[in-house]
């Protein structure tokens, strides 16, 4: 007979599913938790703040495909782990919070930071529960894990009730569960594929948006290929960057309103038309561009504008669905069409522009300034970690301008500070 | 310049949506929105409790494809049709309930029935939004027709401020939205496929379970073709009947429990691994079954029991793939197997058990007497429209024994009594 | 050595909180509950609609104090009660739900109508709790009784796990838990209520608001005394009539829209300033009126208008301090004066026009004319029971000019048929 | 005609209502309300984390009686400062958190940081609101402000529309909304007051144990009256402290776990019977013990332990009614009593073993050490801020005996570093 405590099962459960890292902060009652995971070979990084914790997490599961594991304490514990959470839901990054509670014979009369925390979580993750029993725990972190992977990734919560902690259980009565696979993939329709490469074929000034989806599908050698093959002009988003190099030469980021405005079809990998796309819609589109949509989510097609077609599936399995199709008759969209060179001469023209403004010097330096001269300084593969805030202004056309051959480290450039919030905005794509 | 009334501009978007029916129950402040949409050409169905009402429309939606609409006024009337945009959205039927609420003038004053209804719907829809203007009905009606469809059906919400309704706005103030098209379609990975039919043609004892997912995806055709093809024996869950009938020769549904449990591989089609199929796990299944998991959910994969292969995409679609893949090298399970003789042998050991049964004439009458003389009295197409609770107990077994001649006919059978819970307890699968 | 059921321990535990009606329909898995009340002395009343129970459940505790029980299933039971529910939160009457819910080694499985239903019950509840064991029963149970009354009294919600239903506990492990006494009684501040009777004695348009509050803190004897010894008019809103009688002289009701935009002090005892109240503002208020607000929720003090005395504190105890206040150097507002001359008028002619519709014999019948010709025929301490929807129309008025000797009986006339919406509406004052 | 933006509208209501501090970030949409609040003579503190902007604003609530204001943008924003309301709203702190959001054309079509915040606020708040127009803007700020301040204080959200910041309004549409009251203050039943001066008087182990609520309600003067006018001991909880003087002859803090084991009758004065006071029940309480509970909330009476007589009222009121009649007879609890004898004789065994250790020099120092020699380099008045986690450890203790004479001074110490969870376990008593 071998008897595990709950803390043991929780880490054994991780450690099953693939889960590598954990941050946290310790306290009553997971302590044990923290330990029990590093006895069992998870990464525990302990922090100063459950929020950055949680940023972290959310990090490791976005830039590995597997979630990342937050470690709380009750009440504000947990509550203060809600930012990365919600910054993980919103923008699809899977992440496991497991958040100590109260004693179960204490709830109701004033535990120690009593708190309904699973219901706290709802409107910020895909699967937020409170296991009943030991026996059922490596089965509900299975599902946690598996949730925030599946579909669209996200933020999974686990609510460990203080006396589950030490209570122990004999290893017979826990039903083996196995690690979850990866996330299923699926192709979109062929019907739909053909009809996607007539629309492109046919287009006049064509765009591909990379968008963060595409990253996080791993696109990058499909997408290559398909760009060079069919001589078309890319744009990333900012999550999409380095899915291919900003100096790459059918990179149009430096035309990007230009681009945006004229373009009259689009090919949209895996970027969502909000906000950070100008909803899709007029003075900011051709109000009768017409979209050719990609993505795994059925609910995203069709946001704001009604897309010519919807490809439903795997980023990378559509973007080699589309290859093929481009590819079986030798079409390709000519290097010199009027379009391409509307956007090179938008290009030279915004570069002269920068650079005018690069060697002003007048006081204060203005942003141009700054980024020429520390872009000067880089190596050429560093990784910068900058604080959001610049999502919104001139920063973003800059580092487009200024800073291309560090995009590919970029790639792994996560900030988790915990710092104040406008250095999250810059993932909320 | 013309004007458009809120009431008009709900009714008339709702109707570009080919939404086609209204149930509901008029009052303060949104009888004008049902005068509208009868003046659109939607069918309005006034009804006696807005419980019924929400019930019906999701019913329509399950049907049709397209969601119907459920009218209710503020605060009870809401909370009323909870039950059905619960029993929809639990379900993944598709519907919209559209709410009238308190004036935007008299909010946090105590307005006549004041309630947080955006919020009150959250648990219960996939989408829920008080819009702020008239100007963005039309693309929140898109918005809430096309998520009830897209990816997993389920509820949406939509909650008219009352001074909206008899409001004015000019019709070139509003943007035309164009009708969303139905769902886009995914297939499954090609190579998951090939490993699931090696995995079918492997099998010593396979099953195909038919779920609600077949037939919402309208995969009769490809269905009945793929069992006849293959010769595999099939059983329906509760709302999987009526895609192939009952009485099919490969139906096995009278020997069910011996089904599930020696079953070996088990193609799974649209159904969950919940209570209904009693989890997929010992001691009602084999525990080392091989399932083989067709949903378009990615989320549903592996719950309960890791598949042995995960096929996602549309369920028809992916009938259709496997139906390819597994005539290409004519390939056929014998109807001369074991199985097939155990099978067999239990559905004629339980039909005479339960004839001797149905003939007797103890007083009361058990349940199979009823059932048999029914029956018997029943015309070949009728429809039979039976108050739940039965979901649980031998009346199931009957009816597959009892009434197999009327599947086809059920297949439209959706009882929308607003009755006692009870009877929605039979679209919980 | 004693057991009991997880049933009996939740029968007992109401008994011993002096519930005395439970409402429900039974279902699995809480049949044994409704067995165990009745063995327990509850008289159980079998409902077709969890709707309707719920309704009935709480206007039990509306007219006794104390809640009545409402029973029902998991799933859609509990759903279709959150109506009963919300109405009893938002107005205050006492009310206890219990609801069957998954087994909890089922949860995240896929039970039977498994749902996150304390949460589903929060936005309309006191307190909403799920028991981790049978022996926090009895105080739970004593905790949602206690909190359903006390304070502002409400809804409250007590989630029962399938298993714990037949779970055995022996009874030497429970604690004991007595009775929770009636709610604890606050008076108003010395000098705010000396200052109440100040304003009220230099008013020259004094009148008395008798609402809810007032009925259900049993203010009707020290009341009563109060307008007979100061000679003030007094109005009851909906539902504060039959506090005292409509009949009663100093009642002025067939005036209401005069009254109230005329009065420059008022006396608001219970009752809300919201829209049955036009939120105590202009165009039906005077916008210099000085109200002085009575009621035992210091939120509820201040709401839409800033009044002049803010007497927190039970309102029969307030209503008591007052009448001291008042009577200590026999003030009394005299029946000659211009503002009783004014409202009498108004009600007379009020009553003349009302005859004339009464008598007309146009085809349809106007209201006037069917109520005169029902209040002929209604015996003197009838109970009527209408559905709901006149709240808002001519029919309000009508009763108040026709009825007025049923008003005592009035009192005890709540319907709980689950019927439309509408139908709901009449209580919320 | 003299306009006014949004940002002023918010910032004028804040002032008019006798707000004088905010804290936060700023950003978009916010930046204009910071801008005008100091404009308008509120003292505006910026912040590097909203989680400590927010424990600083209800910080200032708590010390004031009116709440601060807590300032900060969208999405991950105000996700920040639920910390800080939760905490405000758990511990009954007033507090206002005003967060930008969406343009409310924007919204469902994903805006900027859009989520639904009104809603996320909703577990934390008494009240959460998002205003439709400008115009109601001061009610709405001041109803957030009176909800903050009445019945038990708590946290309050206000969600602002980016497109209302520099939206303008005419003043002369705007209704003037005044300031609200200091809180309506209510007394215990007469009765209710006798009867508790009666089990006083027959106490043979009596104990007050004075409470963060008599600390709220300003109880010092009348309490110290009621403490050195009736002999009684008494004991803080540690958000009490600073009430009375830890270095009062009268406090037992230093004999706890004694004086609430052994007191047959106490005095709870604010005070919640939660886990700081292992929720008033054996094995740490007499299980006979009779309490006289004091306290403002009625829903609080009767937690855990049924008083012997609950007193619903203002603390501060409700002690000059007991002390009134403790005094009218000359009453006085004996300095010679067995009981004071117990207690003074534990006292001082604590004291030596506690001075024992800290005159210990081993390493590592213990905590006495620490203390001791700490508390020798003090001054008397100084301010100290402790970061958290102490809560549950020996700390408490050594503060008790150790650092007597800076009570008065902590009564203002409250640490809002925003700095790990564990420093915020301090203020949840």
């Amino acid at each position: 007979m071998e008897e595990l405590t709950g803390a043991q099962l929780i880490a054994e459960s991780l450690k099953t599913q693939n889960v590598e890292y954990m941050f946290g902060i310790v306290g009553v009652p997971i302590i044990e938790v923290a330990m029990a995971a590093q006895a069992a070979g998870i990464k525990y990084v302990g922090m100063r703040n459950e929020q950055a914790a949680c940023y972290a997490a959310s990090a490791v599961g976005y830039l590995t495909g597997r979630p990342g594991a937050c470690l709380v304490v009750s009440g504000p514990g947990l509550i203060h782990a809600l930012g990365g959470m919600s910054n993980a839901n919103m923008n699809c990054w899977p992440v496991i919070v497991i958040g100590g509670s109260s004693d179960r014979n204490q709830e109701t009369a004033g535990a120690f930071q009593e708190f309904p925390q699973v219901e706290a979580c709802r409107l910020y993750s895909k699967f937020s529960v409170r296991p009943s029993s030991l026996e059922v725990i490596p089965s509900v972190v299975e599902k946690a894990v598996r949730t925030s992977m599946y579909g669209r990734p996200g933020a999974c919560y686990i609510d460990i009730a203080g006396d589950m902690v030490n209570a122990k259980v004999d290893r017979s009565q826990i039903r083996v569960v196995s690690c979850c696979p990866d996330p299923p993939v699926s192709l979109a329709d062929h019907g739909a594929v053909a009809e996607a490469v007539s629309v492109l074929k046919t287009a006049k000034r064509p765009l591909v948006i990379i968008g963060k989806g595409a990253a996080y599908s791993r696109a990058e050698t499909a997408l290559r290929e398909l760009v060079e093959t069919s001589g078309l002009p890319f744009l990333p988003t900012p999550m999409g960057k380095g899915v291919l190099p900003d100096d790459h030469p059918h990179c149009v980021a430096a035309a990007r309103s230009r681009a945006l405005l004229q373009a009259d079809v689009i090919l949209l990998l895996g970027a969502r038309l909000n906000w950070i796309l100008h909803f899709g819609l007029p003075p900011r589109f051709d109000p009768n561009v017409k979209i050719i949509q990609v993505d795994l989510c059925a609910e995203e097609m069709g946001n704001n504008v009604r897309p010519a077609v919807a490809l439903l599936g795997d980023i990378n399995a559509v973007v080699t669905q589309l290859l093929q199709g481009i590819c079986k008759d030798g079409w390709k969209y000519g290097s010199g069409t009027e379009w391409w060179s509307l956007l090179r001469n938008k290009i030279a023209a915004n570069a002269k522009i920068s650079k005018t403004l690069a060697l002003q010097s007048t006081v204060p330096m203005n942003y141009y300034t700054v980024f020429h001269h520390v872009s000067q300084l880089l190596p050429h593969d560093c990784i910068i970690i900058s604080e959001g805030a610049n999502t919104m202004d001139i920063g973003r056309t800059m580092l487009n301008n200024y800073l291309p051959r560090h995009r590919q480290a970029r790639r792994t450039t996560v900030a988790f500070t915990g710092a104040p919030s406008q250095s999250l905005t810059h993932p909320l794509i």
